[in-house]
């Protein structure tokens, strides 16, 4: 099994910025957890992030012909952009939706998703857990 | 540790209603294996269902003195119930918001939830694995 | 032939609330009423009413089982129950939606029926008539 | 006793018009069905359809003078006609707005009726029972 | 000077309809006090009632080649036709908008004007004096 | 028969500010015209115009015991001023709502007159006319 | 003197529940306060608490025959029952609708309150001389 | 203490102005009363009305200098004035809203609050008892 | 091939009206360059105008059973028509929707179409070259 | 005359996504036919497609310069760019705005099209069709 | 050169106000300051603060005959006030738009500005700095 | 002193595009003059524009890190970029949002900022003169 983690815009800045909303964990470190757990269940795990729109939209496309399914934190994308939403529609392996925080405790243009309704499931709030029980549910899956 | 599992309106008739979008387990199979991963990983675990907006809220009141967590499938009451919301703001322990299907996906009025944000996180369109993943979370906190 | 004519809060008040939009026949008298015209036809009644919500869950979920139909003033339920939405969705036979008054002659929040779409089909306005035309239909159907 | 029973935009189309929403019945024909329950209770109607909103707003005005009641199937005008509104307003004798399909389960925009509340009452979703329950409700009220 | 006057939709119900709302008098009666005053000003008038969307579309394009003025009341159309509008904005002589009675005192839906702004003025809710001021301005411009 | 004509905010202007839509004549220069329709009619004219909200809700409160009537451009106040209508709705003569332009044909928070429906009428578009036909109407009523 | 005083959903936690918002006294403790008063002024108190909508439903109801008013604090119903509305309307003693908080200073969901227009009056944000209030102006009305 | 008394737009016309929905007496009358009453609490009372909102901006301001309390009629100006809304911010004394009627009984603009979630409390629809409970509640601070 | 031209509201004032807009040259002259295209390859037309919404209502029906596919340019029934939707329904050959003018560009009111979810394709703002693309699409699907 | 064909986000995917909807054919193959058509024509074709909206920005800009005309399918950021509109409305080439499908048969945010006002005209709904056709009015106008 | 700087309602507060939004200098002080970089540039300054709307409307047409420009913060009447709108408006010297704090970081009720768009230019945020860079714009334009 | 002067999609544009809206100065031309300003105050400037959202991302974060403040013409991405208002509240040097025009005298959908409210202040409507006016401001802060 092989999964593909996409993360984007801003999450490269992960562990500096805003740490009472997203933690302390650099994106690094939190990647580095995850493979630990890959190792123990034999997932390969191919890791991305991008700032820009259109590199995700790649990253899903791509992933979609290479991996068994995808974690996306698609971050700001989430609410915008209706074409991260159309590369998911557009692949047939499943797209777990997580997020570190709960964007219902944010700002109102936060409440929207675009992406939620052609994710298989969504998972949101448990810091980089969220990451975690998306790969556990993979996992199970099998 | 002792979790709370507290399903609403409607979720009595799983198995029977609609399988097409809520899967084909009764609530008593999803309870049965939920009761399986609990003594693997020593949780005790409290069931409650009702169909009463109520009565719903004085479980959630109740378990907030007697458990260490709630997972909770709100249903219906998700998308309509203030009095759940500040029920679940009034106890100190975390509560887990689970669906079997991910409600962005179906009618408009279930796009809203009055909980969300008063929750710790929200797990949405596991089918029943989004109680397991829920489970998995508690016991990773320990 | 059974049916079940299930009535929402307030309905217990009939006679002697706001008689000028509801007139003044009680609910035990409507109830005699149908009484006489189901013994005409050979079409046993059964009638239920709660100012509950989760006990109109209850009431739809039982006939569902017992009943061949369901005649349903869900009164101000109508309005903002997805939890008695979903109750009609998770059974098989039909239901019918019907109000004494028309609604969209009243305050804008009731003129939105959240169980409308999963009805057969509605009759309104026509007092304690409406009633009677529902069950004029189920024997229309035999 | 005299009833009109007036038909909107397109009804002259049923039958051949989708058949799944609107059932295989052609007009003249569910006005056969009407005319012998006319007989059997004695009661006279007048049929009339038209495309032309004017026209509708026309035959209104007419049956107001001539008849004892009107059966209204206004069609697609039930959401966009201020006039129609206007006409039924204008006369002194009930008017029943009957709709083949409950329009609550289609389109966004027939949800909106401009001619419920200058109504008596309102039938919706019987098919061409929708008509004959309205006819039996002013046969009751002789 | 020869002035088109143009009545909309159930204008011809006039004395009969909701007197309280909109007067005892007759269009006709309206009309002849309206030529008393066009002969004291040496005004010709014409004289179009209907109930029909298109035909006051014909009216107003007709009007537009053979009157120095119209005075429209569009009555309900005045709310909901674009194509009432275009006409009006298709011709090149001044268009004056009158109600016998003030729209923004009454229900929501005739709040709303798609003709004002494409007439010269509008007179609103002095009865039959709105035509007559209509008139009147007609007459002052000479 | 007296009358008092209330100009509200930026009127002084008249004549200065965007002669494109509002005319050339100042506000003297109208006023002096009026007086010219006052003498010939024998109606008195009394002349008030401010900026300010307070002292038009003054005047119109003045006025109600003085007067037969008010001609009330109230401009900018039209569209925001809630005390200006309340002061409409306090007196008991007869209140003309005039304007110079039509505030339909502009922007859309001009759309809105909280005062339409406190007022027995509205005259709207015809420049210095609208004060002309409002006062030839009060000269119609006696 | 015969006063019902009814608590909503969520009150029995008061002490406990969010204290910067509510405050510090149980309800126990501050039905307490109410008895003093009401020995002082000879005004029976009966108190009522529940979760459950339909049970509020059925007090109001009851209080209605039993007693010469009500002091209400519905909570969390006040912005989505019908129900509650409903009741309140079809009963003839005065209802006061009180709030601990003032609901306009909290989340855009408690800004709207479905019963205060059936209602004789409403007070807001005193803490529990809220319901001291309300009893004062029982006794002012004697 | 000392506490302010200041009342916005219009309410200098109480008594005469629409007495069906703001009572009888006059603003002279309510005052009197309040001086009975603070003369039996030792309450010193400034009162003040104007028309003109910031006027009213300006008793706030020096109210905040000079007073222990204001209780503030804010009329017409409670819906429109975030002028009115700044000045309650400025101060530091405790300002209590009260209203004659209660607004959500009356026109949709009346629903909105601009100050109410600066205010300490809010008090509406008892008539000119609304004051009294005010006062009361000042007086049982000491 | 048969193909229908079907024109609504006002388009018979082509070249006159507003020419910034709708360009110079006449329907007459548009049907006629259609004509010579039409004998090109060997495709009948039928032309058919009116400002009547039920006349088009009636020619969209008519065409269904006659004609291989309609060009319609529904002009303002575009926006406000459900009635000439439905008759598009109603019917099973393919219909283009065109427009002289982009309505997105134009008023706010021009930007919804009611028609363009039952047409099989839509093209706008290509003045009269809009006709002769559809044209040119029937031919390509020879 | 040299056109360009620039293709948006995820149309590399043609042929593979979503084929109910957006057909069999790869881009590959549609550009195939397109330069087909091109060499009967003489007209030069220049090909781009990315999932990267500022380089379509860049695209759009740099055939400004280059080109006599573009055929655009903006794909998803139809709908959310703002930058690609101010890209068109910065070149002074026409713009035909092309899908494959017709948006408004879609979700609701693809009926928003922030670029409709800038373009010259729209085609929507014909598959592949709906290129040639635009590229078939380039021909036209030369 | 001769600027106006005129302030809006409850700026006459500065310092005392809320300052951890309004900062701790007086609008004395911001004036001195201002003072100071006049004297330096040869600007000759008048001041004027009101809290009554009509007064600043007053002052902002009295500076448009005798000033060069004009520096507002209207302060809460930029979000309600037509008026001063139309004051703007009606003068022929630039107007530039100031506030001390950003309305974007507040109570959405500020996020409106009606001003805006007939203010030469906009500058918010920068606290009293957002004066000078106003008076700074306008030396740059000699 | 360092600042980063980022410009977003189309600002490459400047002089050719709409210079109506948007000056005859290109880019070019804006950043010589800035770095003669700079060079008078010692101020070293850091120069970026791109068309694409991810690049402004990345150069916002990187700026972060190196310079002591951002001057940021969003453009179009002002309106739609959540990513960037993101990058905006990552790092901790202040950021001036600049515009050369004013947003709010354009189409509707530039009235809305997405990054106001994360900027320190903001600049609009004067020209070049706007990033004149930013850098002014980080002078005077020394």
């Amino acid at each position: 099994m092989r999964l593909s983690i996409i993360n984007g815009p801003n999450l490269n800045m992960l562990g500096q910025r805003e740490p009472g909303i997203y933690g302390n964990k650099s994106l690094k470190e939190i990647e580095k957890g995850l493979l630990v757990l890959g190792e123990k269940y034999k997932i390969e795990l191919d890791f991305f992030q991008s700032n820009i729109e259109g590199e995700l939209v790649d990253a899903i496309q791509q992933s979609g012909n290479r991996c068994d399914g995808i974690i996306l934190n698609a971050a700001a994308y989430t609410h915008t952009s209706v074409a991260v939403r159309d590369a998911i529609a557009a692949i047939r392996i499943p797209v777990i939706e997580v997020h570190l925080s709960n964007p219902h405790t944010r700002e109102y243009f936060r409440h929207t998703s675009l992406i939620a309704d052609v994710c298989r499931g969504s998972i949101a709030g448990f810091g980089d857990e969220s990451y975690t029980l998306a790969l556990l549910w993979f996992e199970r899956q099998r």
